[in-house]
Parts: structure tokens; C-alpha cells; sequence
């Protein structure tokens, strides 16, 4: 019997000025897509990155929280006066926006009463509802509210907390994926390589992309799929292409 | 008399599997976004990316290319399967994907007739009088159809192209930006910058970022304004926030 194939999709969403202006390199993309994929057989299938705008956010919220299973952001969840995702998601689902008791007591035990001014409190206060995302390395949580999973902004901040995310998501199945690196140049396969990607369409996924690297010009040739045995079909297929046309080849 | 203040605004739409799967770390929204900024006085304020999917493609440039005055997209006019930029920007505006006989001329030269082959003459093949942006690192331009503009997924082609983009866009007004660096947390000032913010907003965007680097904890305050005097004021108030609170105090 044929193993069913199940595939979750997903949108990312990076809520931040900083990005869009360029002063500040996006690195959470790559992260929470490589996290998703490798541990809960999730594809990213949309990313958006919007500035810190409370119309923008609500739109934005309520047409990916349609289109998609899950939607992650990151940014906008501290306490200075430009972080208005939680209000932003409060709205868009029209919940109240309001101390979250669990989140509150987190952070004021986190602080110490004495300390606990009314920015960090500001970080307590979440959409109705919503359930936390534990953050092991400076207290505040993130939340998650109907299919929305809202995160931080800091990258080291991010990366400690995702996996708290793993038990409210439906996993897919596993995607993997396989590189062949071929010492030529793409016009000379093109042709070939898009008879591969015809013949497997239904089951791999095939890409292609030069690099130059060690001083050598190369062709990367990803290969993704849900099932190994046609990866391996496909890599038979790329080593002959490459045997045929006498190109070196390595694999990863 | 006041000067009028030009505001021109753009999207980036980022078309590759490889960024959305995280095996790619993109570096062309930041590089795209500075360079308009810095060079056309242009900001983005939306930013996309999407699969190798045509109906997916067609879609977005569809609807970024109504709701912005640009729309810059990197990625898939390369020679290989996977590379379907160019006949979907020519569906989604309804013109023919034919061959550009400049591009033609150009990649013929470049390539010398025997090595022309399909792959490369693939990438001569463009929406319908479409405007070239020249490559002078590896021949195959980048196009113009409308108000879209294609360029390629290579970082360092990119690069070496996006000058050549310069004249067929209107200059917004320039926006200048100032970081103000506090050693402190965003917690111990956001009720006072958010004062500050409240005071200037119709003339500067203030955004706060933590940082944590070399061993020290602190948070950049970054203005910006087409304003040099506006950005001057809130440098100034924020000066006196960190004298007030005995914040030491450094800026870029």
C-alpha cells in the first residue's frame, strides 16, 4: 500500500522596519523554515516581511491566517512603542488585548516585583485566549492564538524557544532532500535536466542553482521529496547526465 | 517655503524555492533596500517570497505591481527548468514571451555563436517590449515590463547590475537615518521613548532594537526622516532621556 502523503503549509510573516530598510539582515527565515522542514515535515510556502504598521499587520494577519495552516511572526512582541504585533493580532481576530495571567506571573517572577515597571508589563499583556510559548532565555513568552504563532524578533531569543512550538503543530510528512554538485555550467544541462524534473514532477522537486566557490563554477542540484527511494531515482538519473557529458560531480 | 516631502514606494518580491526551504540565506532584500534607500531615496515596504510556482507568480506580481509604484523580483531568469520568471511576468500582463533581439545580440556576442546553445538562448526570451537593465558581469540582462523590475537570484550579479536600474525610476526624497546607541534595556525607557516618538510623529520613524554585543547589553535607537533637523531634535531628546537617566550613550 501506498504510504498517503500529507503536506502542511505555511506562512511566515517578519514584522519590522528594520528589516524591510535593509539596516538589519533577516536570519529567522532560513531558521524557523529549516526547523519547520526537519522537524515536523513542514513547508514554508509564503514568507512576508511588513513594516510596523498596525493596518498592514491586521491585513496581513487575516489573509495569510486563511490561505495557510500556521502562520509564524516574528518582532513587534517587546515592550517599546513600536512593537504592536499582540495588538495588531487582538484586533485582527477582534479579541481583547489584555494581561495574560500565566505571562504575568512569568515575567514577575522573572524581574522581581521591584523591577517589574510598566514595560515588562507591557510584554504580559497578549490577545484573549491565547496560549504561551515558553521563552527559556529571558522570560517573555510568545503566543499563539487560532493558527498564529507569534515569536520575537531577536534571532538567539527565537531560536530558544522554537522548539516549544513542536507540540500545537500537526507534523507532515517528512520532506528530504538531496544535493548533487556538478563542475559545469546550467546552460549545458538545462535541457536534460528539465527531462528529469518532467519525468519525477509528480514526486521530486528539482532545483538548480550555480555557485561559485574554491574558484570553481558549479551547478548545486537540490533534489526534495517526501519519498527517499525516488530521490534515489533521480540521483541514478543526475549521475548519468553527468557521466554522459563527462562532468565531475560530488554529493552532499 | 516647506519643502515636499517625495515618498516613493516599492516591493521586492524574492521568486526561489531555495530561500523559502532555508537552504538559501537570502541577501538581496537588505542589499535591494539600502541601495534604494541610499541612492534613489526609494523605501520598500513590502517584501514577498514565493515558490517557483507560475499561478503563484502571476498573482503576486499581479497585485504587488497595482499596489506599488515598483516591484523589484530576483530570482528565476536563469537557463534551467525551474527558471520561470520571465514567462510569467509575460502572462501576468497578458504580452508575448519572445525573444529580445537585443538580449539576443548580447548573449550571442557574449557566448560566441558556436556555444550559444538552448539554455542560453533561453534567457534572451522576455515579456514583450520589455526594457533591458544590462549585466556587466555575465552577460544575460535583467528586463523591465511596466513598472516590474527582473534581476537575478546571484547575489554578486545582482549587484553589479542594480545601477543600471537607476534611470528608469523616479527619486523620492532622500531619508536619512541616525543611530543612537544606549547601554540600557528597552524596558528601563520605552515609556519615554514612546513620548518621544508620540512628539515627532508625523516627521520621524523611531524604532528600538535590543542588541548584545561584546559582552555588553544595549538597545539602538534608530531614527529616520527626510529631515536632517527633525533627526537632529530627537537625537537631542534623546540625549537628555539618557543624561536623565544615567544612561551612558554612544552614536553612529
Amino acid at each position: 500500500m501506498k504510504k498517503k502523503i500529507k503536506k502542511v503549509n505555511t506562512a511566515i510573516l517578519i514584522i519590522g522596519n528594520e528589516i524591510l530598510s535593509g539596516r538589519t539582515q533577516d536570519k529567522n527565515i532560513a531558521f524557523i523554515s529549516n526547523w519547520l522542514n526537519s522537524k515536523c515535515g513542514i513547508s514554508v510556502n509564503e514568507v512576508r516581511i511588513i513594516p510596523d504598521d498596525q493596518k498592514t499587520i491586521i491585513d496581513t494577519i487575516l489573509s495569510l491566517s486563511k490561505k495557510f495552516k500556521y502562520v509564524f511572526t516574528t518582532g513587534g512582541i517587546g515592550p517599546t512603542h513600536d512593537d504592536i504585533t499582540a495588538q495588531s493580532v487582538s484586533k485582527a481576530f477582534k479579541v481583547k488585548y489584555e494581561f495574560h495571567k500565566e505571562a504575568y506571573s512569568i515575567l514577575e517572577k522573572y524581574y522581581g516585583k521591584k523591577k517589574f515597571n510598566d514595560g515588562r508589563r507591557k510584554m504580559a499583556k497578549m490577545p484573549s485566549g491565547a496560549k504561551l510559548i515558553y521563552n527559556p532565555s529571558s522570560g517573555a513568552p510568545g503566543f499563539i492564538i487560532k493558527n498564529v504563532f507569534s515569536l520575537p524578533g531577536v534571532p538567539s531569543i527565537l531560536n530558544s524557544m522554537i522548539d516549544n512550538c513542536k507540540k500545537y503543530l500537526t507534523k507532515g510528512s517528512k520532506i528530504y532532500s538531496k544535493t548533487v554538485n556538478l563542475y559545469t555550467v546550467e546552460s549545458h544541462i538545462s535541457k536534460k535536466l528539465g527531462a528529469i524534473q518532467s519525468k519525477y514532477k509528480k514526486y521530486v522537486e528539482i532545483g538548480s542553482y550555480p555557485f561559485f566557490r574554491l574558484g570553481k563554477i558549479g551547478v548545486s542540484i537540490v533534489s526534495r521529496s517526501t519519498s527517499r527511494s525516488y530521490l534515489k531515482k533521480v540521483e541514478k538519473d543526475l549521475t548519468n547526465l553527468a557521466f554522459e557529458q563527462e562532468i565531475k560531480i560530488f554529493r552532499i
